[in-house]
């Protein structure tokens, strides 16, 4: 090892000293670090005190920040003081206990650990010789969380397969999209990139859409299929058959499908095994999006969802969502990393190396979009160390059992109906037809709808909880997702009491057809 | 404010109590926190200490780690332990005083507590509602480093565009690139993908090659004009202009031209006055990639060299590179934001608001390509703050003065020579190949190119510092980039003697033709 010893108090010459040093002095980011880690530890402590969901009115923060930056340093001290003053009222609070809105992103101890680790290393592991820990830290975790969720091996470094972690789930698509079209064009011609179409269901989530769009595949050979009570929304294999088959027929090339295992509406799973076995026969590249759903394949029972994936291309899910990683931290795994790095490679003078020559190694910047890339394989290897793979399936669980929890507080109040049958943690609900029926003599769906919008619009305006909505099949549902670090079951029941407390106001106030709209 | 009173010890109902509650304990976190900070602080005072680029062989990491997650958790005191132990051997130290490689990417005291606030907050900010605070304070703080670099009032929100901060340089350029395809597609068709036609030097950096092939434009039209020592390898406006017309005569369509201020290999600055107003001429969407010498703009004495952006339809900078702000930190600012959101926008139902509704609010999942974001705004305005300008300017001139030193402590020996002029804080230079015909008659160029890449091999193998290199022009070349926050004068003069050294035992043992070989 090539030690370079120097004494820190060295002069050079008696030159000028530049005064970078106070960039990064060592015991000056010690004593500010220690500051911002009680900034945080009590901010957790207080969390509950915040309304969950910002009451602030647009360009409310221009009005108490100055518009421009400072000439002069200020102290931490007082920077955080503006934080607590100025940032938090405009802050909806997502590691609040009651929080329960869209899909949960989880921070952790660990997480957040991770990242400190990740932003004090600082390196930046675009290839393997650029800082070859990161490289092959993440090959590993990789590794570990495929088997924790019991991917195939094929999907897998060790078995040919392998992972890698990006940002978020679009970034994953459309690697992935990019990769399909190319091999794909590469085949038939790329004259023909305006006869690729891509498939997923009307309920998969409209990153895919976006990604399609960016890839420069024609959005009209986009086929959202659509989805029916009949199959609680999950796509119909039948219907996807058909539809190749069609566009077969008018010359156009399948090239992709976006299968989902927890939809974002519903967390409803499309039927992987019979869809990829159609996607196989057409020669069509399937992804599996499990961003939330995904991470509760830890646990053996939720296993059976991912029943056919050996045959889908791609597989991600998002360890920020609900493996407790902090945003971001998108694993994406491919069956054939070669179709990927093919599409995505580039080798340019200046990042030429021995180690790249040699076929050695991975270069994560051809796995990607971007060429830089954040060591954050660091925290997912420090969520799975700190907790074990035991207490993250308790985690999981705990979820799962006060989602269970509320959606039986919800089954014996006969104003409320459970509108979508809850596989993971998430509930979806709404104040039924029947309870507006005792004020309203003939009520339409379009009212009900509205007055479930009103219902919301006043629990989140009040800051005790949040949840966020859906619409599907017409149908306006509140959703109540639980994935929060500190929420317990004194949580669930306060937020059921809140909502009741909301319908009971608004029900009392309902006297007329008109007053719901 | 409606604030929510729970007893945090009350058990509801005597249910069973859930174990989440250690994923975010907030003692438990203080506690790890105070760790993990005083591990990153002695990091620092130890850093020079390791090997600048680490020296492991591939696949050294997967002999130490286990191949599978652990099943119990462990204590983070042991996973620290391991940090040290096997991950550190397996680090290219980018913080390190004696990095001199790529470019830099620069962590700080302030940059660092901000990457903790925004894992600590971990709020997602995909758009204005889902956390107020994160869309504002990002508008903000783009309009403050927007004005300290001097951008024209039209590229802020100000004067009517506007900033975002994306992941890295590759993702602003992918965004841009997609803004002006579906623009011109929109007037011109979308059958016509295939006749546009980008536009960029050989000199810049491949990043956006493979952003325009990821957009789905043709690969055979983008072209990279060649650069030559005339102009120092910055693209010349005639031959931009010559391109374009024939493309023009080929029926083609000129789409976009990436410009770049300090190019990768020498950081070259192309003339942005005249591309512009040539590009502006055929209407051609300008993108400026001012990742590195971008920062440099706050001091007024590097303003010049933007002379020109007024007619850049965006213009980019990182300010991971050279600002100090951590990984990832790429700021894009847009004249127009429209031509951005309306390639990239997309509002689903589930993300229907009163404040998206009423055209209020900025929503930044429309400025780029994927939906969730990080609170990035957070470490720079901590970084803006904590230094202020002032200090910040001083920071940059530092690097620059030590580069100037670094620059004449090679000219001044006459075995080397400065092969690129120094526009920043970057050296480019090389053995030149007078040093060699001392010992070898006729050198050629090809032996002398050998020779360099021999030390600078030699010199990273030794891990005392770490350089990387660029060929241009056929001429390979060291690049000694200075940026490190706490690189100071020693720093530069004990580099300098390692370079020295090395080239003084390879030149002794160099006897014959073969041995450069």
């Amino acid at each position: 090892m090539g030690t370079v010893k120097i004494n820190r108090e060295d002069v050079f010459d008696g030159q000028f000293s530049c005064n970078t040093s106070t960039l990064l002095d060592p015991e000056e980011f010690r004593r500010q670090g220690h500051i911002m880690v009680d900034f945080l530890a009590d901010y957790f402590n207080d969390i509950e005190k915040y309304p969950v969901r910002s009451q602030v009115e647009p360009g409310y923060l221009k009005k108490l920040l100055a518009d421009s930056a400072p000439n002069q340093p200020e102290s931490i001290e007082k920077i955080l003081q503006n934080v607590r003053k100025d940032i938090f009222p405009g802050l909806t609070h997502w590691q609040s206990p009651n929080f329960f809105a869209y899909f949960p992103c989880i921070s952790s101890t660990a997480g957040i650990l991770g990242e400190m680790l990740t932003a004090g290393l600082n390196v930046v592991g675009f290839n393997w010789i650029a800082s070859p820990a990161a490289t092959e830290l993440e090959c590993i975790v990789m590794d570990w969380l495929g088997k924790l969720i019991n991917l195939p091996k094929t999907h897998l470094f060790s078995g040919g397969g392998g992972g890698v972690i990006q940002g978020t789930t679009c970034e994953a698509m459309l690697c992935t999209i990019v990769a399909a079209r190319d091999q794909m064009l590469d085949k038939v011609g790329r004259e023909n990139i305006d006869k690729l179409v891509v498939y997923a269901s009307d309920q998969t989530h409209f990153s895919f859409q976006k990604a399609v769009k960016i890839s420069g595949i024609k959005l009209e050979n986009f086929r959202a299929i659509p989805t029916t009570k009949a199959t609680e929304y999950a796509l119909c294999p039948i219907l996807l058959s058909k539809t190749i088959q069609e566009d077969k027929k008018t010359g156009l090339l399948p090239l992709f499908l976006c299968a989902t295992v927890g939809t974002t509406s519903t967390t409803v799973v499309d039927p992987l095994k019979p869809l990829c076995e159609i996607a196989k026969e057409y020669g069509i590249w399937v992804h599996v999006d499990a961003a939330y759903a995904g991470n509760a394949c830890i646990c053996p029972e939720f296993q059976h969802f991912l029943n056919g994936v050996e045959n889908a291309n791609s597989f991600s899910l998002n360890a920020h969502k609900w493996l407790f990683s902090v945003l971001d931290c998108c694993c994406l795994w491919v069956k054939d990393p070669n179709s990927l790095t093919k599409a995505l490679s580039t080798t340019p003078e200046c990042l030429r190396n021995k180690a790249t020559d040699s076929n050695q190694v991975v270069d994560y910047k051809d796995w990607q979009i971007s060429l830089s890339r954040r060591f954050r394989a660091l925290k997912l290897w420090l969520v799975l160390r700190s907790y074990g793979a035991v207490n993250l399936r308790n985690f999981i669980r705990s979820h799962v059992k006060m989602a269970k929890h509320f959606e039986e507080l919800v089954a014996v109040d006969e104003r409320f109906e459970i509108v979508a049958p809850r596989n993971f943690s998430m509930v979806c609900f709404r104040v039924s037809p029947l309870a507006l029926q005792e004020k309203v003599i003939f009520v339409e769906e379009d009212q009900v709808n509205k007055f479930n919008a009103k219902v919301l619009e006043s629990i989140n305006s009040c800051g005790n909880i949040h949840m966020t909505h859906a619409v599907v099949g017409g149908v306006y549902m509140m959703r109540f997702a639980i994935g929060a670090p500190l929420t317990d079951y004194r949580h669930i029941n306060m937020a059921w009491d809140v909502i009741r407390n909301h319908v009971n106001v608004l029900l009392k106030n309902l006297s007329s057809v008109a007053s719901i709209g």
